[in-house]
């Protein structure tokens, strides 16, 4: 993974205008062609043991950034990026219940702090997209539905909850080929994690979701499931964490690194 | 394509088996690690069109080795190998309709004669049993479920019919990782062509195959279908070819060709 500095003024503008709170909608679609991130940060002396429970848990968490305590910044994710303030919007968590959601969360940064970046489906549905498979949220100009599954994750420590996965509703022969195509692309959830029959992973109704927006499914289709960076904010909600700040599901970082380098 | 002349004793001696009658029943599991094929002779004159009819259905009809006419021998394939014997059985096919089962065709043999070795899943089912998924029809030592479909084939010149897919039901964390392994096999049929929705191929039955036999779904399990080297025997009876000779499904021919060499 590099940063592209001189070509990613795109990623920069984009952070600016969060910064400046600009912009305080989901990023789906801004700065094509750069890797968007979920974020989750907690006080230091929970991190390693978080870092321990994304190692165990990759496919859901895969960790692409992490700051130095204290640190806001994250230079090899991109220039000038300060994670207090370039996200469109946050969730700030106080014994696993959100308490605020504002657009910058100076007033709530600590000397503490740690921040992990993960990665997020948006880099392989560029991939998707670009062998003609669109996925239905972005026909319909939605955010992704999420699903909270009965699948527990590794639990580590004080962290363990639900795999959160997203959905998207393909035909059978493209669902095939976004089995390929997401294969390449191990830092951003990789292959599904499921195709085809919701009920085994706990999805009772697939017109629900528990975050983002529902989609419509068409006969002929059906619903594939990749694990979704999300799954940390089902963390924090089911071990109680005392304090925690994430993004907003669908207000995502956009960082200046290229989703091609992101495929194998 | 290589074939590994020194360590494959063990396919020539199915091969053998099979010339003196001592073998005249499905070859799966036999030489393990080497490739077995699908057979189809066809007159010299058919030849050239059979040979773009699979260039155009490279899932069903992947050539993996083609005689020279009236030459009974592939020696790119294996050592002292007499495509008119090596077969443990075949079909002889007049008009379309099947006249004769032999366990050889030196009785039918002409000057004129060429014939095409075409990929065969068995190949890949080695690489997902290394990886721990056990097709069904191999835990319980039946032939795999073939089935006819309402998918048509590329038509060439005289050549048309339906596509025919093999069927192993698979969980869907099982059919997600077998797309990714057979993908790697793309000379022998590589990644299913569809995955769930049995009724969407046309196959409305899915207890009843048109070859091989039925296998049990569980609850869970989503039928997964791959491309067929049967479908070249479809097309012979689609097309009411005047002569052609194949393999019995099941009653393969043995390579010395290894089928980790067909891997990517």
């Amino acid at each position: 993974m590099r940063a592209n500095l001189d070509q990613s003024k795109e990623a920069l503008k984009v952070r600016v205008a969060a910064r400046n709170a600009a912009l305080v909608n989901p990023t789906a679609g801004l700065a094509p062609g750069f890797v968007q991130g979920n974020l989750i940060v907690l006080p230091a002396e929970e991190a390693a043991e978080f870092q321990r429970f994304c190692l165990r848990n990759p496919k859901p968490c895969p960790i692409i950034g992490m700051s130095d305590p204290g640190n806001p910044n994250l230079p090899e994710l991109g220039e000038d990026l300060d994670i207090r303030t370039d996200i469109p919007r946050y969730r700030v968590w106080k014994n696993g219940e959100i308490v605020e959601e504002p657009t910058d969360v100076k007033s709530w940064w600590r000397d503490d702090l740690v921040a992990f970046v993960i990665g997020c489906s948006f880099s392989f549905e560029e991939a998707l997209i670009a062998d003609g498979i669109i996925p239905r949220h972005i026909a319909c100009g939605s955010n992704v539905p999420m699903f909270r599954t009965n699948v527990p994750t590794n639990a580590t420590g004080r962290f363990h909850g639900p795999l959160v996965v997203s959905m998207r509703p393909l035909k059978p022969v493209d669902a095939i080929r976004a089995v390929q195509i997401t294969s390449r692309f191990p830092s951003v959830h990789g292959a599904p994690v499921h195709i085809g029959l919701p009920e085994e992973i706990g999805i009772l109704d697939i017109s629900k979701p528990d975050y983002g927006d529902p989609v419509s499914m068409n006969r002929g289709e059906l619903p594939t499931f990749w694990a979704c960076g999300v799954t940390p904010q089902s963390v924090v909600q089911a071990a109680k964490l005392d304090f925690a700040i994430t993004h907003w599901p669908g207000c995502m970082l956009v960082t200046d690194v290229r989703n091609s380098s992101l495929s194998t």
